[in-house]
């Protein structure tokens, strides 16, 4: 197997399309063929900056992310992006949309575009979404923007476990910023408010302005930056925004902390999930403890101690 | 620790509230007590209706509930509400004015209410939430309702592990209802299309409708009611389709089902908050691991598979 993948990562990094896109769904489907992929990754360390956008339903992410894509082909980038799809059934319906209009780059052979869904095992897309930045960066995708359609906590965490968050807002949301800001200030390092051409767009911005003059800043201060996406408006801004967060990254040895911290939460991730995984074997064992629990017999605690045992004596007898 | 414990679920029992709300707040904060409370209550099994409450925001479901509460008040029942609070930085907004809709019922000593949050470890709120079920069902709150604020899977998840649950729309929605109706349509027991005083109120329902006949349903065809909750309009069909559905599932043997798949929701959100935790107690491990990963000498799966071992060693020793 590892000999096969060996010389289908080769491909996928001549530029073979397809093939990369075959690897990115085996990291998606396939735990083994993931755990082969990452470890022929090893060889070729991740190069390149990761860069996550996220924001509030309608701000306007993918006409964003596209125009963002545009600025780093002119300078020649090859740029990869993940959408993240939404966890939540209710926010199903802006999907084909925002694919529509990512279509701009469809044609371009250095612009890779692919959805990941975050619904699933647990820990699935924790778990997978680092595997794919892995691999898209061997195959020379300097720039991986991932973009969260969905605003569910697992998407959130994706898009701050990047080199630079991005978090959009547009005008009129003053209210939900307010208090909402402890939560949006931690995640975002820069903040572009889009639709600027609308009524009330200064007020954000000053708003969001004086919300982070409040803070202890002790690092990097958020950027505020004002765009109109599908014009191109504030896009240069925005880049440069992010250039500069990028230059502070690497000064501050901060790059360092944010990869750690993207190993753990990795790792993590592929612990949850391979317990997740080990309920599917020990499932008679599993519906066992579940009667137990159903008639009275044990609580619920009990239980979990009795599969917990279960799922660790599997483990250490396949070793 | 366990007779203060039952001491103290006496007390709630007789109806002395902040022993209620302790209580509450040691399931949701304290795994140990959690654990503790989870035993003791195994001598009151759990009787009474669990309501799931969902729907996107803004569609009112804090004044749907606040309505349904006070039907069933009327009919002489005792209430819990328990909202999850949004996992999102991106929809706290909408939780201030939730609560003050919900002030109606503040003073009354029959109705229950208490904010739980999505935020925080894993399994956290998968785990705690039928604890919490179970302590309020022992003191006498025949029903319980699981109102979702926030949209995130983990939320949508514990409303649709409820014996009823009931989806909130609104005019309007149609397109996304259109593009989600897989998702919605799984969920639901009882639809509600609320603010059915406004325009296109009756092109949802019909649509609704429409979507429910192509089903190809073996057991319960979900019902769609339509309902101005503001004014109470409505609630009384609400209230019936809700009893329609629990007279369903008692027939066809559905509610015992349920509350299998709640257990063993239960029972797995316990093993994983146990992992989750176990990496704060293997924290030096864990750096040293995730140092290695970073220096490139072993990759995430390896160091997931030492981590794994780890924490089994370590229970294994407990014992």
């Amino acid at each position: 197997v590892s000999t096969e993948v060996s010389a289908a990562i080769d491909r996928a990094q001549a530029g073979h399309v397809r093939e990369l896109a075959r690897l990115v769904t085996a990291i998606e489907n396939d735990p083994a063929m993931a755990r082969t992929i990452s470890q022929e990754l090893l060889q070729y360390p991740g190069a390149g900056h990761l860069i996550g956008i996220t924001g509030p339903p309608g701000v306007g992410k993918s006409t964003t992310t596209s125009a963002l894509v545009s600025a780093l082909r002119a300078e020649g980038h090859r740029v990869a992006v993940l959408a993240i799809d939404p966890s939540s059934p209710f926010s199903g319906g802006a999907l084909l949309g925002d694919r529509v209009r990512m279509q701009e780059h469809a044609t371009d052979a250095d612009v890779f575009i692919r959805s990941m869904a975050a619904r699933g095992h647990l820990g699935g897309l924790a778990a997978a979404a680092p595997a794919v930045v892995a691999l898209l960066q061997a195959c020379g995708f300097d720039w991986v923007l991932i973009e969260t359609v969905g605003v569910g906590q697992s998407e959130i965490d994706i898009a701050s476990t990047a080199d630079t968050t991005v978090v959009l807002l547009a005008p009129g949301m003053g209210d939900g910023v307010q208090a909402a800001k402890a939560g949006i200030l931690e995640i975002g390092d820069v903040f572009a408010v889009n639709k600027a051409d609308r009524d009330g767009a200064d007020t954000t911005v000053r708003e969001l302005r004086s919300m982070i003059a409040l803070g202890n800043w002790s690092g990097w201060e958020p950027t505020v930056v004002s765009t109109v996406a599908s014009r191109g408006e504030g896009i240069p801004e925005l880049r440069e925004a992010i250039a500069a967060h990028g230059a502070w990254l690497m000064e501050s040895g901060e790059q360092q902390e944010r990869r750690r911290h993207r190993i753990a939460e990795e790792v993590r991730a592929l612990v949850i999930g391979q317990v997740d995984g080990a309920f599917l074997q020990q499932n008679d064992e599993f519906h066992r403890l579940c009667d137990q629990v159903a008639a009275g017999a044990i609580d619920s605690y009990a239980a979990a101690d009795a599969m917990s045992r279960r799922i660790l004596q599997a483990q250490t007898v396949v070793e």
